[in-house]
């Protein structure tokens, strides 16, 4: 769908698994039902697509269109559940793919902002909200204040930072090396806020 | 609209009265002020249609044009402060028609999604949202976590069932007796989950 | 974009300005990151037009559009933070700049319900969700139940008089007048019921 390489798809359908395991933990934290489960799930993973899908006007949305990744996620969520017992020991793994997910998502989002032709800026937004908006709707739906907006981490700042690096070497070294350069990009610096616990000051 | 019988139009505006009237309900218990009240039935009663409406690109959404389901939301929400001292006595009335309601509405929004195209699963996804949204986003608006994904009694399940019952038996029987039973199951299930307590286990 | 009069699109930025600030003012209280206090000003700025082009089918919504407005929040942000221990000071000129806003926001949904032409029931519920859902998707970030529906004050209320107002003078006066009119009626009914502390009973 992008012209990021066909590597690209793999990482993808990891980055919405990742997502889709982010949502199932936050439900079963608030002791839901299955189908509240499922349905967090699908938000998380689906959520940020779906918003940008709805303001671009681009429907109906991608999903609806696509039963496979319905049936990926239906998968993540009953492997989850399986094995949610043992799921403390694959956390950092889990870190890892949410975090190329979110760069992925977030370099898909300005992607389809430029075939619009929106500013850099407003693709640089759209960029986010791909990235960030299925957790956002995941916290409200669990009523949460979204944790993106005061969380002790980078989150959503590393997808402005990889917007920025993306427009600034576009034309320097051609459309798709620049996104792998800024999925690359946010990737690193989130797993690294991660793991040096860097963050915003809140105000 | 869809091919059900006239009969459905009569359960279709009973399914948006008990819709908006829970909504009415839900807003006294938290002592919300007159528009707040109004707000909330709008929402519950429309909420399920607008969300799928919006997902399917099926814009502007169906109640901006048709301002009769408008001004029956409006009576509903008089009759329903009017009485609203003698309501502990209609509840079970009430229970029924949103259970009539949630068959319904899940029928459309399947009806819906098949004249889009989409696959089986896709259309039992937008029926559920269809039946249920209206609560869940009545639920985020008043701050609580959607009953939906932790009540203890069967409501979305019941959409994917009927959902699943029509789509076995269509070739079968016919696109609206297919129709007729999956109503019939989802409220039949739902009122018999109420009445014996039936619910999914917490994970 | 309106056929109010040039003096209109001052009004406009106004009240984009003070609904931003609003959002600044909210975030700030519940102590968000900057990124956070960036997204609620946006949210609060930018949601009542976006929730109604979403639901007229009006995408891309406005704002991908037109990155002057983009840049006006950011600027407002960036000022609001920058003053934010002395804008105790300012209450009463936000207050005011609140009220324009709110009447130039509704008349403007108004006009654009009566161009996809819409009965004048719908029309006026779009200029009040145009009018007052940045706020009510603002609460809902921020975990509160939508100060609109149990705040002791007129605000949708002065939305739906102004709408009133409108429909009741246009054949009279014409468009322009009668939009005038209506701005201030909701401008001034606003202002007053916040001196006063006019407010509708709790039911």
């Amino acid at each position: 769908m992008v012209s990021l390489s066909n590597f690209s798809y793999i990482i993808e359908i990891l980055g919405t698994v990742a997502f889709a395991m982010s949502g199932v933990y936050a439900a079963l934290a608030k002791k839901l039902d299955i189908f509240g489960v499922l349905v967090i799930a699908f938000v998380t993973a689906l959520g940020g697509g779906t918003v940008r899908d709805v303001l671009i006007g681009a429907t109906p949305v991608a999903w609806l269109k696509d039963t496979h990744t319905l049936l990926i996620i239906l998968a993540t969520v009953a492997i989850a559940l399986l094995f949610r017992k043992r799921m403390g020991n694959f956390q950092r793994t889990l870190m890892v793919l949410d975090a190329l997910g979110l760069g992925l998502f977030t370099v898909i989002g300005i992607h389809k902002g430029q075939m619009m032709g929106f500013s850099p800026g407003v693709c640089i937004a759209l960029g986010t909200i791909t990235g960030c908006f299925g957790g956002v709707v995941r916290d409200i739906m669990l009523n949460h204040i979204p944790a993106l907006f005061h969380v002790k981490e980078l989150y959503a700042t590393t997808c402005i930072a990889g917007g920025i690096v993306y427009f600034a070497l576009r034309s320097w070294l051609g459309e798709d090396p620049a996104q792998g350069v800024a999925v690359a990009t946010i990737s690193s610096l989130r797993i690294i806020s991660y793991l040096r616990k860097w963050y915003l000051p809140p105000l």
